[in-house]
């Protein structure tokens, strides 16, 4: 793989135009209104999962938004890497905060990424992320040196909980067989202190509907005489996290993992400054569960989060009205042992029984999955840390993420195989709010580093 | 004026359809897109005063939206009857919960209105109310029964609070003088049961703005390590009221005018059958103060009501954000003695101090105005009082309600003259919520009824 730097320098602005492109479809899952896009995106990563190398690559029907299956198989012998990535994107809302439309592609220097960096929603989560390993298996075929098999599962719905990727999957058993599951969309602690994610929390994302009276209200002729579903949204929503945010919902705490002392003190040798963490946000202080670090806090502590709350006039100006309804969609975020199914049940069984009278709630799950957690001593982590010593020059640390890949379990549990997060976008990435970008220094670093990834762990299974 | 019924019977048609023709201009002043419309319908309004014998009509400029003033002077020594109503309307929304366009008015027959009511934003609030006088004062004028002076003044600020009205008095004290104050800007118990409107609650109108950090974020990177706006905003607002619905503002309730045993039992004499109100709004149970029954809570005792409430993510499906931002439009009716100005203050100084470092808040107040008692003493009530004798063959009841017209508390101090508040709507009416309407017999009988009252008060004066 040694030629793979100055591969990567050739092709550079080529790997970069081809990833905009991809990036000027809006393929926003959750919003049916552009069912079509998600087609013409899935057709789009089929084209380049071809031109990469792959002799069979097709667009599979699901009940749901499409899968791209593409697969090299040059001998049954040598083991597989499934990569696993999606082509689907977050809504790009609220889009007046963008600078620059985010389906319209700009590369801008920044003072972390001074290569530049491609703004635009989906740039780093994770079509940026996903098109690294179809440009890295690129490298190999182009160059005659990929040491082992490879399969690509390209899904469109992980950005509403992969909603049909385990019907998929149970339906491929066979087709989708592989020794290890590669997998980039999650971040690294920073350029020069590279890391690979060996944790990632759970989730259950609900949303509540809360009823009074059948139409909206004169506040004047009727306040005080009526439960206003609002004010009665906010005492439901504030009663769910007591004075130290400890979540209250009855059985909520009842699987959560405790981590040992040596662990706890192992994590917080992670590099980490408080105050430009603050300075960063333009924060006066954090805020979360009393009696755990912040770093604590953000990954290996469940949360819950209003993720969007609604109801009455929200227009210019004032409205004296008293609202028939008000909305809110919340999650939680889940560490191991913790059954989503069970705590969205929990969630949904206090929440109607802590409603008064005067209202009536309806409580959905939209969706959720289960936190994962790699360990660290098997031949694929290895083979990943060897990977970023290459290209790096520094062993990356493992470090347990905040965020969800609510699949990630059930590969381990439908397809037998360990997963590993080899994440190269970073924090300051703004992924799933605007301005959302990628630098183009860890997207090159990225493709320069995954066929390292391939060698290493070719040769542990001989 | 025995012929009055007559002639009301003869001009119906034309007293509808004018009413309609001014309900399909979209009067919208919290918006400013309806700049222009608010324009047109003033020249709407001041074209069918001068048909209805005003000798001088003019559209008075403010510093917001114009004041319509109209006058007939018939002799300087005969007692003059300042008529005030409002042709601005509310914001419409929620559209979709309407039947039939706000703005395109619909006749239909309902089960309290077998006449038939008008469909359409503001057509009791107040454009439907407002032109019973126009229509009153035409009758008085084409049958010469007019017995003393009138003036109208017709605002376009009422629904965002009469911004400029003070104002537009200040400078028109010589012009608005008069003997006293004529509103139809309330609502009656029933047809059966005609009432005559003693009391309105204050308000003060508020917006807050509470902000974590700069940006939205991924609630699973970021969840558990800052402040969420949406969930600090509902425990902010959560902790104004206690579990008994008190307000818990410091000083809220300091100058809270408590009624007597007396006041409350005639008070409870009012008709009002709850198993029926809460059927009509469909609701379980009511809900509000303790210790107050609920025609009290909807009246003689002030409230906080959230009337809006936003962040986060709203569309369809799930978004794993945490916002930058969350807002709410929240506002308190107040009771006798309440000072407006100070309330604001109160609630303003409050929400900033129970505020978490881990955010910033910022509090406006949109607008607000004292509550107002009139007393059933006086010339001028009785006049009314005899008025809806003479045409519902009833003694009107005297209510107080829980609505505001804040500019009320002005009138009385700057022109120096009681107001009389006589109503002819329904609660059922809808205003301020889709689907607002106004009986035909209900605006009928206005027309009918008013005159007895400019009968009655010239000759208390005689």
């Amino acid at each position: 793989m040694d030629n793979v730097k100055s591969y990567v320098e050739e092709h550079k602005d080529r790997f970069v135009s081809e990833l905009v492109d991809l990036l000027k479809i809006p393929s926003i899952s959750a919003d049916s209104k552009f069912k079509n896009e998600m087609i013409t995106t899935a057709q789009a990563v089929k084209t380049e999962l071809e031109k990469a190398g792959c002799d069979l690559v097709e667009i599979c029907d699901t009940p749901g938004h499409p899968v791209v299956y593409g697969e090299k198989i040059i001998d049954k012998n040598l083991p597989t890497v499934l990569v696993y990535g999606h082509y689907d994107v977050q809504p790009p809302d609220p889009l007046d905060l963008w600078n620059s439309p985010p389906f319209e592609p700009v590369i801008k220097e920044t003072a972390l990424h001074p290569d530049g960096a491609i703004f635009a929603r989906g740039a780093c989560d994770d079509k940026g992320q996903m098109y690294m390993h179809v440009k890295a298996l690129e490298y190999m075929t182009k160059t005659n040196q990929l040491p082992c098999n490879v399969k690509f599962m390209i899904e469109g719905e992980e950005e509403v909980g992969s909603k049909h990727l385990g019907w998929f999957i149970e339906n491929n058993i066979e087709k989708l067989q592989n020794d290890v599951i590669l997998i980039s969309d999650t971040s690294m602690i920073a350029k020069d202190v590279p890391s690979i994610t060996t944790g990632l929390r759970g989730l259950s994302y609900m949303e509540v509907e809360v009823t009074g009276p059948n139409r909206d209200l004169h506040s004047g002729l009727y306040g005080g005489t009526v439960g206003n579903p609002i004010n009665i949204l906010t005492k439901l929503i504030s009663s769910l996290t007591d004075e130290n945010n400890h979540i209250t919902i009855p059985g909520f705490y009842y699987n959560v993992e405790e981590l040992s002392a040596e662990e706890r003190a192992k994590m917080a040798e992670a590099p980490y400054n408080e105050e430009e963490y603050k300075k960063k946000l333009d924060i006066n202080d954090v805020y979360g569960e009393a009696g755990f670090s912040t770093l604590e806090r953000g990954s290996i502590r469940p949360t819950l989060d209003v993720n969007g709350i609604w109801g009455g006039y929200i227009g210019e100006g004032a409205k004296t009205v008293l609202p028939s309804k008000a909305f809110a969609k919340i999650s939680m975020r889940l560490v191991p042992n913790q059954d989503w199914q069970e705590i969205s049940e929990l969630f949904k069984k206090h929440f109607e029984s802590i409603a008064p009278k005067a209202v009536t709630v309806k409580v959905n799950a939209h969706h959720g999955g289960y936190a994962y957690v790699t360990p660290i001593d098997n031949d694929a982590y290895k083979a990943a840390s060897k990977a970023y010593e290459k290209t790096f020059g520094k062993t990356p640390i493992p470090q347990r993420s905040g965020g969800s890949i609510p699949i990630v379990s059930l590969f381990e549990k439908a397809l037998k195989s360990k997963i590993i997060l080899m994440g190269f976008g970073q924090d300051t990435d703004a992924i799933h709010s605007p301005n959302e970008h990628f630098g183009i220094w860890n997207y090159l670093k990225g493709i320069e580093t995954i066929p390292y990834f391939y060698q290493n762990f070719a040769d542990s299974q001989k």
